[in-house]
This record gives structure tokens, sequence and C-alpha cells, in this order.
């Protein structure tokens, strides 16, 4: 304790990467506990991630500190309004989980080599979480950290974990949680005597990670409607909601077969697939949305080129009007080479398989 | 009879327009016998048809004239290959109505001010129907010209009649035919008595024909994969095809009711999304079909910025680039010249509401 304040103040910083849904999350059974309507797939990827730094000040006057607010700066820049509380209400989950009552001040770097629009929400929760539990002194398991992060952002629940993750939907809070993929493997002894596939569980974590995504940035502009919106509208509006969520099982199981397999190609077309049910029940909302521009058409034109080419390509889009091209660590510089020759317009790079989040630093001032 | 060669040449010409869908036919119930899955609405519109003669020369020598096949010549070129395979078999249905058995020369000429990519099958095979029913010397009721044309393309069975036409889908040839969409209209009296709308034939009729379509011409460059193609391809792989059918029954009773309301932007609002649905299903086909160019989606935004602005205008799109505007005459060149503004690389033009199907001339050679 601080013999001037009376204050202890705990820290921890964590770092979490982006991760690109090969089955998409879109659509929320549960607005509030964020409980999706189906089971996501994802790929953690590097070179996209956000650093946090989480402080909470405890000691004398901790619950006058709360009243005062959270701070919030990322990018060296203090932010108010919506994102603060945001930020505010996901800490709130927190300060219930450990006892602590203060009000924390929140540090954000995104290291990203261009600004926005790239699945930024899933590395800052999934930072947050880690870097937020722990300063909060929470020792939380990988389960619920994932629990944890899904409440600030569904996706944040998948970027816990390095390759390929399952977020399974679950039906409540505790049920709802993602994994990596190859925690869902049967050891090969068993499977075998099963008759089932028989990769192994390292064989599927590296499968995972010899696979990497080549972003095509069409634009880096704050998108006109927000995901959360987005997604509301379109289980609120679109005729072909229901059957996107039947699309989305059914090709999971597919997703999970191909890997079970070993075969990229399978994956990719699913994973394909999958991105233009998304748009396609986005495009039959009302209003529509209709988050492409030219170039992102153009983007998908050129994967589908590259394919022709004998490329190992496959087209995957969020949210925005960005084109992710899903490919393996062998081929993923000669797919960017070709793309930026289709695109020179055109900002093209390579991201490949990305580790899990983890803790950088903890400490605590007395 | 000629003296000399003992030929009867009975020849008939006949114009039809082109027709943009409001209410999209997309997949066939018989492939044989072009029976849709669901119901259409469509607009003809002037300044995109066609114009053909036919003449079916009898006499001696017929069935050896048969053997030697139909000719088939398009804006002064002979066809040989698919397209003369596609008429002559059409050509073989009026054969068989009509016992004319002998082989036809068709001169087709089509009066666009550009290329094509427009509807073309569906004012071909109107005024193919019209001139070639007649020159076989059949006299057939507006239904039975519809179900004739039918045969030769789907949408074709729409471009006989003026302005709004629905194309009910039937289930067998018989009952898959067009009519005006007017003649589906209760009489002013018995609507009255019954409590329903109370829009009168002549005013759905007014209505319809005071519409209006700007064309934003994107590419005419013939299409990777046919239509035909295309919907056999929906129709079998996408997981959409089933929830856009019952999308399409239940827009059409609302486009229905629009026109019955006289609510231009409603029945806008129904044609926009039954087109995006109808893409939503295309792009979940497997593999997928994006017939989008970049400049669609520019158009597709123009369309967006336009109508914030206050302009009645709604965007649909066939299996191809092109963006058609649904507006009414009134506000037609107020939404060309915003659209041109917006898109000054690309073609905009104006379409109003077109006539039916007619005869323009009929002879018999002796």
């Amino acid at each position: 304790m601080n013999a001037q304040t009376g204050r202890i103040t705990m820290r921890a910083t964590a770092h979490a990467n982006a991760n690109i849904a090969l089955i998409k999350y879109w659509g929320k059974a549960d607005e509030s506990l964020i409980i999706p309507n189906a089971s996501s797939l994802s790929l953690t990827i590097d070179g996209l991630g956000t650093t946090t730094q989480v402080a909470f000040e405890t000691g004398a006057s901790h619950s006058s500190q709360h009243q005062l607010g959270d701070t919030l700066i990322i990018d060296g820049e203090r932010h108010q309004g919506s994102a603060l509380r945001r930020v505010s209400a996901f800490l709130d989950v927190i300060r219930e989980m450990s006892g602590v009552r203060s009000a924390a001040t929140v540090i954000s770097r995104n290291t990203v080599p261009y600004a926005a629009g790239l699945a930024s929400s899933a590395s800052a929760f999934a930072a947050l979480a880690v870097a937020g539990s722990r300063a909060a002194g929470l020792e939380l398991n990988d389960c619920d950290l994932s629990r944890l992060a899904r409440r600030g952002s569904g996706s944040a629940s998948r970027s816990l974990f390095a390759g390929l993750a399952v977020w399974h939907a679950g039906h409540d809070d505790a049920s709802s949680y993602a994994e990596p993929l190859s925690s869902l493997m049967a050891p090969v002894s068993s499977a075998a005597q099963a008759g089932q596939r028989v990769m192994h569980k390292d064989a599927v974590t590296e499968f995972g990670m010899n696979l990497a995504m080549v972003v095509v940035l069409i634009s880096d502009t704050q998108k006109r409607v927000s995901s959360r919106d987005a997604m509301r509208r379109s289980v609120d509006t679109s005729m072909l909601y229901a059957p996107w969520i039947a699309m989305c099982r059914s090709q999971m199981q597919q997703a999970l077969a191909a890997v079970g397999d070993g075969d990229f190609d399978a994956l990719g077309a699913i994973a394909e697939a999958n991105s233009y049910g998304m748009h396609a029940t986005m495009m039959t909302a009302e209003p529509a949305l209709l988050y492409w521009q030219p170039s992102t058409v153009e983007a998908l034109h050129a994967v589908e080129d590259v394919r022709a080419e004998g490329m190992h390509a496959w087209a995957t889009m969020d949210a925005g009007p960005n084109v992710k091209v899903l490919t393996t660590v062998q081929d993923a510089e000669r797919v960017r080479r070709a793309l930026q020759e289709r695109l020179p317009q055109l900002t093209v790079q390579v991201h490949k398989a990305g580790d899990g989040a983890q803790i950088l630093d903890e400490e605590m001032d007395i």
C-alpha cells in the first residue's frame, strides 16, 4: 500500500491475435450474453493483434474511483462514449467475478500494419479478457477465459487459441465457449478402434498452423453499419436467416471432416461457400446490407482466377469489403504475388496462422 | 403454288419487347417443358426488342426440306450449332401443333441500342412464337401464345404482354402461362363488395405503363455461364434454393398487394429484395455463381445514394452484371441523370414500359 495514497495497483499486460472465421458467427440467440445461433470455426492469424495493459487501483478509495469511471486509451488516444461504455460493461463482468470494485485504466495498442476493419474486436477483447482477469487477480482456465472474452465480443472467444479454434454455440453462459479444434479430435487409438478418421491431435494442430491468410485490404474506413447491428438486422428481417443457420451447422460438420481428412481444398471450398452464405443472408436483410466495394468483386474474381491456375486459394469475407484468402504457408507467397499482380492498386499481405493469447507482463505496485 | 417449284411460302413478321422481372424466375420444376418453381412478375420495356420474320415453304418437297434443316439469321449473320438447334426444337413445337412439316427460314433483328446481355431470349422467343405460329397458319389466343413462347425461353412467356405481366408457375404445360397483371384484378364492384382493394383493372394497367427502367449497362459481353446452366446449378447445389422459392411466393403476394395499393415504393423495395434473393441463391451455388462486376457494386451503391436523396429508384439484376433501376416515368430522367453523374464511365439509358408483342406483317406467296 502506497503510504501517501493508500492505493495498491495490480497491472497485467496481454497480447492476442485476430482470427478469421472459416465457418462464420452471424447472429445471436442471446444478445446480452452473446450466445450465437450456430457454432463457428476460425483461424487465428499473426501480425494483426492487440496488446493491452489493464491496471486496477485498489485501496481505501476504490468505490469512489469506480464512480469516477474507467479510463480507456487506444493507440495513444483517450476514448469516451460508446467504446468506453462497452469496455466498462466488460470490466464489470471481471469486477463481478473477482470482487475487485475499483476503476481500471486500460491502455491498448493495435499491432496492425494497417489501420482497421479487420477483426479488431476479436483481438481487443481477447487481450482485455486475459489482461483484465489477471489484473483482477483471477486465475481462469482456457474455457473460462474464452467464456469471459465472449462477453466482450463473440469472436474474441476464439482468439485465445492458436491456429484453428471452434466456438461451441452452446445454449447458456457455461456451455458457449471456444477451444482448439485439435481438442475435439479423438486420440489415434480410440478413433482407429471405432473405424473413424485417425488423424492425430498433433497432426490437426500442425494442419492448422500450416494455414495462412492472404489479406486483400480494400478499405480501412469504419463501416457504416456495425457488425452488431447488421447481425441483428439479418436475424430479424432476412427470410434466408433460418436456412443460413442450418447451412452453418451442416458446413461445420463438413469442415471438421475436411480437417480430419487433412484435405485443404475441401476445407477451403466449405469456407468460401459459408462466407457467400453469410453475405447472402446480409443482402436479403431489409434494408439490404451490402458491405462490398467494387474492388471486393475484383478481388473475388482474382481469387477464382488464381485457383483456376492451380493455386490453393479460397476467399472469405466478413462484415466489411476486405477479402481474405485462405491458403497454405507453402503457397502463401505465390498466392500473394498472383493477387498483387492482378490488384496492383491494393495492399495484399500474408498472415500466417498465429499463436493464442498470452500474458506478457504482470506486476503489483504497493 | 409456284408453277416451277411447287412451293407455297407462308411468311409472318412479329416484334416483341424485352421484359425485366421484378419477381424473378430462377429455376425449373420441369426442364423440358420449362415449368418454373415459382410464379414471376415482370415489366415489359420499350427500346430493347426483337423483330423476327418466319417463312415456311410448303409444297411437294416439304419433307426433304425439313431434312435439309431450318435457316437462322440473326442481325445479318447466319447461325448454326446450338443457337440453331434451340430454334429448330422450338419450331418443332410449332410444326407439331400446326401440321406444317417443312423447314423454316428465320430472320431476326434485335432492335437494341446496345449489343446484348439484356433479356434478349425473352424478346427473341416471344417474337418467334408470334411470327412462327402465324406463319404456320395457327391462330392462337394470348394464353396459348404465352405457353408456346415459354417452350423457347421461360421469360418469353411474359414478353407477349404490355407493362406488368404475371407468369403463373402452374404445374404442367396447360397451366404454366403469363397474362397481364391487370387480368388478375377483380372488377371494382365485386372487389368493393368483398371489402378488397378497389383498384380498377384500368388503373392497374395505367400503374404498370407508368413504370420505367433505367438501365445501367456494365457489360454486353456474353456471360461465362448461361442462365440455363446457372439455374440448374442453383437448383441442384444451393442450400438456399428451397427458401428462395418460398421467398418468391411470399414476395409475389406482397408485390400484388403493392400494385393493388398503387404503392410504387413498396413494389420497388420488394423487387430489390427479390433480386438480392436470387443473387444470394446464385452465390451459394457450388461452385459459386458471381455475375457481378466491380461496376455492379458501384451502381448498386449509386442507387442507394439517389434513393437517399429522395428519388424513387430500386435496383434489380438478372444473370449478368447489369443493373436495372425501377422507377416511374415522371422520375426516370432525373434518376438517369443522377446515376449518370455518379457513373460517368457507364451507359445509362431510360426504357419506359413497353407494348406487348405484335404481328407487323404477314403474307403468302403462291
